[in-house]
């Protein structure tokens, strides 16, 4: 199962993330003209497009994005498919247009990742996010994805000893990073005080741990060897080294640990081994913290660090955009934002970003060379694990 | 864009599609554990895992199949996608394993198609399908897909002269073929007179020219060449020859015609390039028969027949059985019944069984070598396309 035709990123697109005015439509509009202009494709002929979103036809009422877009887009006659796996619906999505690539039965992929949370109210948003979840062993007991993540806070503490203040330098991180970053949903920065003392959503954890639903979009035009040969496009593309996908059982009570997750663990190691990589090269990563306590968690997963040392590498700056092993340059799902169906397709885009070395200022990493994407559909399943490298 | 890698299809299961009392879940698991007990594969370790699903959501209020699948089946931690194109979204889950496997991604995939549309009163189905239309250019008018299927008609009355007691021919040999299956939604034969005298829904069109909505799970297991020889298979293997996926504008008024549909043209272009194949060498099809008057048109598009011609085809007794053409041997979307996500893998799996000369008494083609599915997606876009070739 090794992979024949190497596949690039040759252009990159992403609107503001936040609760914004913007229809679906138009998001994916945006972020899908800026990763063609970025590209010069804007008048090349795509053979497929690809669309990753979680639930637009119960978000916003408007289903069958792949057909609707296409049209949009002025990409009509390609084959056009919309892929859901959640929360990693956008990695997902730019895994299905890999191996469209991969196999030989396309050279210009449009990948768009698209979500518009922000149209339904609260109420609505934690139902239809909870179909995720596991209904007979944990929706109908009144869980909650926080409180699934404040379990394994709580764990995490326990076998480690971490703090309540130590876990709080994560969402400082990330709105420190946010506030440098002009696309985050969140660009303020907050203290450890703040989140530590904040609201308790679930025990151990503040609302500081919880990322935010978000609206917006992010694109990334993918092209085979032949077509960035076709278009001229070798000094700007960024070779996919290798993907990863992964699963784990639904309910949390019936995985192996609290304190890893398997999907993540499964899907790294199927994505460093097409590329012929390991978790040492990594320069720079963009990990699914939707809570801040998976920020470590998915560290260690990703065998960036060793089990139960993930803080200490956040205490000593490494994963500072300054540091040997920077970790969500951008603010994460955190600070940038969280819409969905989104969120891969903007991971990439930032770590393609970061690659060509064009990263808001006090943002760029030091020539970063290999870059990673962790992220997650679902509450620690449906994993997706993306390894990018400048060409 | 050549395939590298051959790809196969080595087992299958399905439901009887209809009105069913089981569970979303239910129905994929029964087609998908048959699928593998017909390729002795119940015990194999499955690469993937890809579910073609077109609301689940909305129609039954359970989304995220592919997680929930994947734990279910115990395909974990195979990584797991679910694939919507409307309609068309089995044959688009067939798709993304034949990449996968063509890629070198995986070897041993399992595709499930499955759709519960029977949970949710009329009204609400006819809403969560009108998303598949135009909003802008149909539905804010009172359009339905069986107002755009009878302005078809009424155009290919007038450019060709067909009548009603001829189109009322298709219907009645999707009854008796439907007649013949087990598995069938509708299993009674009609008469010539009764559709052409039933109720009106659409003028030209009456009720017998419509499919039903149904509830129903077809699956597929999908191989590369190595885990055919790994599992022994290779006297049960059906090659993929090729697929072709194409888009048209989403507002029929936008396109270039009433009486052909373009995404099926380019679908079946692309399809027929990558298997080296042509329309005469296909010996059995399933065609997207939603609405009588789709049959005639799709025989067209696919080039199996001259335009205007698909009515002497049928009239003379080619599309039969025995005929020298048969088209839809199954019953057809008509017959057979049409849960939507399901439809895809359906005629694949019902094109499968006739390559291996295992169809019901009294529909069994005579010794077929080539096979041919079509499927919809939508109002005539999102088409796609698959050959497929007994070993």
């Amino acid at each position: 199962m090794v992979t024949v035709e190497p596949v690039y990123v040759v252009g990159v697109g992403m609107t503001r993330f936040g609760a914004l005015d913007d229809s679906i439509l138009d998001l994916a509009q945006s972020a899908a003209f800026e990763a063609m202009e970025d590209s010069s494709t804007a008048e090349a002929r795509f053979d497929r497009f690809v669309v990753g979103v979680q639930n637009p036809d119960e978000f916003v009422g408007q289903g069958h994005l792949s057909s609707v877009l296409a049209d949009r887009l002025g990409l009509v006659p390609a084959g056009a498919t919309r892929v859901e796996t959640g929360p990693s619906s956008g990695s997902s999505a730019f895994e299905s247009a890999f191996a469209l690539i991969a196999a030989g039965m396309a050279d210009l992929v449009l990948v768009v990742g698209v979500e518009k949370m922000s149209e339904v109210d609260r109420g609505v948003t934690s139902r239809i996010l909870a179909k995720m979840m596991s209904y007979e062993n944990e929706t109908r007991y009144g869980a909650t994805p926080i409180a699934l993540a404040a379990m394994i806070a709580r764990r995490y503490m326990h076998d480690y000893g971490l703090t309540r203040d130590e876990l709080s330098l994560i969402p400082v991180k990330a709105h420190r990073n946010g506030a440098k970053n002009p696309l985050a949903h969140f660009q303020k920065e907050i203290t450890v005080e703040q989140v530590s003392s904040a609201r308790v959503v679930a025990d151990p954890l503040t609302l500081y741990d919880c990322c935010p639903t978000s609206d917006g979009a992010a694109a990334v035009v993918v092209a085979s060897g032949r077509a960035v040969k076709e278009h001229g496009l070798a000094d700007r593309a960024i070779r996919v080294l290798g993907i990863g996908h992964g699963t784990d059982y639904l309910a949390v009570q019936h995985r192996l640990t609290l304190t890893s997750m398997n999907a993540s663990v499964v899907a790294a190691e199927r994505a460093f081994k097409m590329a012929g990589s390991s978790p040492k090269e990594i320069d720079v990563c963009e990990l699914h913290d939707a809570f801040s306590i998976l920020e470590l968690v998915n560290m260690e997963d990703m065998g960036l660090v060793e089990r139960g040392c993930a803080i200490h590498a956040v205490k000593e700056g490494l994963t500072e955009v300054t540091g040997k092993m920077p970790v969500n340059t951008t603010g994460g799902i955190k600070a940038r934002g969280h819409p969905t169906g989104a969120t891969g397709v903007a991971q990439i885009r930032d770590v393609v970003v970061q690659l060509r070395g064009e990263a808001p200022k006090g943002l760029q990493v030091d020539n970063p060379e290999i870059g990673l994407t962790h992220n997650i559909g679902g509450f620690g399943n449906n994993i997706v694990v993306t390894i990018l490298q400048r060409f």
